[in-house]
């Protein structure tokens, strides 16, 4: 650290107690004395990718991964075009800061004409953009950056969506004292008179529940009660299932796991566990289009609906009471009732199904019945695996996972192209586990340069590129083949070593008995691998098959609702 | 055309009317119905991109050319990875739709949790993040679309800049009639009076004036003058300038142009034309930090300055007084007094100095003082030459062009990457002119996947890309050399290939004698050409280092001053 302790040392302070060790970015004029001071830290580090909407998506992956992340653009140019990975932050539940070097004070002040700006002189109108899609957001000067850096950054963590802060060229460089405090992240808290009203309502309402099923999602993740969760489960024996959204918040290796609950397309096993519950227990749910297409039949009064700061138990509410509060007192209560919640009533899982799928014959083309059991199998404890929206989402949601594994998706926010860089972000915020990809052609085009920066920073994912040379998910949607789905068709075999990496591995596989050996020498990577699946166009996931036809008649329903 | 007619169809009969012949973007599935009418339409093309901010840049670049441009998203996700291209077009008056597929106005009105919202039923986030970069905005509705669609259009054409339409996909679908009227674009007007009185202080100011200069700026371009101020230069011979940002808005061939002025980095023939000139005329100027780092030394009391809708001469001020009117006002005061302002006295041309220069071994390294002068005696009239923002666009800006040369460059918004998609843009505007790219390995890398577009769409333009393996612009704005500038190495002689391009020709120049033969052989390209120009990485053009030294000197005049 050189010089005097500055604005910008304090936010690496805090960036550092909130767990970013990496910082994701692009250069720019208005932002090069704040990263001087990142690449001069002792713990943190600086990841420049090669464009700011890449670097918000790895700062996204980061943050799912870690609990935070973080990335530094520049002035309009760079923030606007990280702005799309923002909302993605905010709408999923990702705490990410996102911090943009600004003009000098003085210059926004006499509202000059430079570079970067509309030419207008109003320097707010990227912090009005970033006000729609952020929790919480600062223009920072050399009187209130502490204050303010404090405030928005504890916002984030406590609401787990991205924050905003403008860090002009002088205010970042202005003396600041170091913190004599630990950042302050205020939790609400439950009073002893809702938790005890709470509890007796649960005790009431499970004393004549029979059939129990839990339903979990990516807000149990987001707000970290993860263990939690699975203490709950194991209490009670209870019958479970994620949504997509929420994928690996469960232990699906556990014995009471049924699988991925998409509303009607479910698989019988899980729909007889959640719908045909007496009382469901949902922990952070949100129903969307994306997981069921309101498919769903969730009978709310006889629902425990547990939301990060709420609890429904049928129609009556207890707030504030924090889902961690929420869950340990349901955990207790069953608990006390001794009860098992076991039902070996329930259908058989065709997850074991997918998994025992043998090919008849190894050498015919490959086709998704196959791939996806393939790679199943090939899934390891611990692995974080990335699926990208589309068909990698929809047959990688039927695989059931080792346990700890980390499964990143984002069927909300939906944006094309988001899981290439977000895997970069996972991968350097977890070095230690092997990171698999599973992506389209289509998508990976979107933001493929980032795949440079994996092969300079020397990440090592397995990178399952599903080749069909087109937008599949958008030909089974409009419901037909047409030409604007066709995507140019690249030479993925070439493209590492077009961005810098003569090193990585690249791989073909266009039959089951190649696609096996290809995994096998990939298990366990050097270097990053690029393994190319070769799947005919026209074949889709049979998960997406249903998905689909349900959400055209969710669509065909509000069309004629109107 | 399939089906009755639509809003769709009318929106499409309107971009067809403002000379919109391709559309460009990304598919959504909020966007499919209209996109169908698109591909159906006689006279409009899709240009599908590799994702939304590319096909942002692409519209810009073709309305540069074409006069008008229109991109097509997807609601959320597409539109807010597109928006700081639209925020580009908006800094640099680009006519630019940017046409937004959103859910059906009924899933709306419900709030329904849809993909590609924030989860929180409120649909008019990214309408108003727009409103901060557009010049006018819609939310469509069976109701108002075809008025709004009206006047979105003729506001962005008016005012020539970018224009939003959000269309849902029930409104895309709405019944139409035709239009029966052309599209009205209401264009100012002068009054007698104004006309008279502007005249006459003109004519007063010429009068008392020895030596006459006229500097002209992108405005001149963007309100359609140039022809005009082509004429008033030849009735006056009139020594004549452009800022960088203007560049080939004056026939760069023209006996009485002397080059660019960037204030005082400028070269001493166009300082005394501009600077030491008893009465400027200045055809829509802005002064930014970009083009003169503020350093310019112009007399407004000795300046008759002709903005888009109003004329200052000294102090006055006319208005309302069309631009064109103006300059055609001014020619007639010049022609009328018959008199020449010619000033053979002016330092001699260093521009020429440039064309003549001689490498002295053409097997020596290539560098900037040899690069720039045989990029400038390859060109011919009426290519089009598009520059990015850095060593290429300070590089290029010194060169002197043949005439009908469209120069293309982005110096205020100055965002990195912008020029590989306006050059597919530009090209499809003009397919029968030659497209010459000028662009760094740095910037390249940014948006590097349209390269595929283009050899999907196969556009035969001449990359030069000038390669040194880091930002180099950053470094020498920074002052010295930072890890966090130097870039992924790519190589870029696999990438076309890659990008599925196998036919395009891929060259490499280290040497004057290399550059040269591989111009030779690119002259008339059938097939996309990258020429990857290997220059020292500490190289810079000398235009470059003087404009730093001014933009460092203001920055420093500016933190003296607080």
């Amino acid at each position: 650290m050189t010089g005097d302790y500055t604005v910008g040392d304090h936010l690496l302070a805090r960036l550092d107690e909130i767990g970013v060790q990496h910082v994701f970015g692009v250069p720019g004029d208005y932002n090069m004395a704040f990263l001087d001071r990142i690449v001069e830290h002792d713990r943190i580090s600086w990841v420049g990718n090669a464009n700011e909407l890449n670097a918000a998506y790895a700062a996204d992956g980061y943050a799912r991964v870690n609990g935070a992340g973080a990335l530094l653009t520049t002035y309009g140019v760079g923030e606007l075009s990280a702005i799309n990975g923002i909302a993605g932050a905010y709408a999923e539940y990702v705490p990410v800061i996102h911090i943009v070097g600004a003009p000098s004070t003085a210059a926004q002040q006499a509202g000059a004409l430079l570079h970067h700006t509309l030419g207008d002189g109003d320097y707010r109108h990227f912090a009005r953009a970033h006000a729609e899609v952020t929790v919480a957001q600062a223009y920072l000067s050399a009187g209130n950056a502490i204050a303010e850096i404090d405030r928005v950054l504890a916002t984030s963590q406590r609401e787990r969506r991205p924050g905003y802060l403008v860090l002009p060229t002088d205010v970042a460089a202005s003396p600041a004292e170091p913190p004599t405090q630990p950042l302050l992240v205020p939790a609400p808290e439950a009073s002893a008179r809702v938790l005890a009203e709470f509890t007796d309502a649960a005790r009431t309402m499970l004393a004549e529940a029979d059939a129990l099923g839990l339903l979990a999602d990516f807000l149990a993740d987001r707000f970290g009660v993860r263990a939690e969760v699975a203490e709950l489960v194991a209490a009670g024996r209870i019958p479970n299932a994620t949504l997509s959204m929420g994928k690996s918040v469960l232990d699906e290796s556990a014995p009471f796991f049924t699988g991925t609950y998409c509303g009607a397309a479910s698989e019988k096993r899980v729909l007889a566990a959640i719908e045909q519950a007496d009382v469901l227990l949902s922990v952070g749910v949100r129903f969307s289009d994306s997981t069921t297409a309101f498919s769903h039949r969730i009978d709310a009064e006889r629902t425990i609906d547990i939301q990060p700061c709420a609890t429904h138990v049928g129609d009556r509410v207890f707030a504030p009471l924090p889902m961690r509060d929420a869950v340990r007192a349901l955990t207790g209560v069953l608990a006390e009732s001794g009860r098992s919640w076991a039902r070996p009533d329930l259908p058989p899982a065709s997850a074991d199904d997918l998994a025992d799928e043998t090919p008849s014959d190894s050498a015919e083309a490959l086709r998704h019945a196959t791939f996806w059991p393939t790679i199943q199998s090939f899934l390891r404890p611990g692995d974080i695996v990335v699926a990208e929206l589309g068909t990698s989402l929809f047959g990688a949601q039927a695989m059931r996972l080792p346990a700890g594994v980390t499964f990143i998706g984002q069927p909300l926010w939906a944006s094309i192209g988001y899981t290439l860089p977000a895997t970069l972000g996972a991968q350097l915020a977890a070095p230690g586990r092997r990171t698999i990809l599973l992506i389209g052609d289509g998508s990976a085009q979107v933001t493929a340069q980032e795949l440079g920066t994996h092969l300079r920073e020397g990440c090592t994912p397995i990178v399952l590129l599903i080749n069909n040379g087109r937008y599949t998910i958008e030909n089974v949607l409009h419901g037909g083949e047409r030409r604007y789905n066709d995507i140019p068709r690249w030479n993925w075999s070439l493209l590492p070593a077009a961005m810098g990496g003569e090193w990585a591995a690249t791989m073909r596989a266009s039959t089951p008995a190649e696609l096996s050996a290809a995994l096998a020498s990939a298990a366990d990577p050097a270097d990053l691998v690029l393994l190319e699946a070769v799947l005919p166009p026209s074949d889709v996931p049979e998960v997406l098959v249903r998905a689909t036809e349900q959400s055209l008649a969710a669509a065909q329903d509000a069309d004629a609702a109107r």
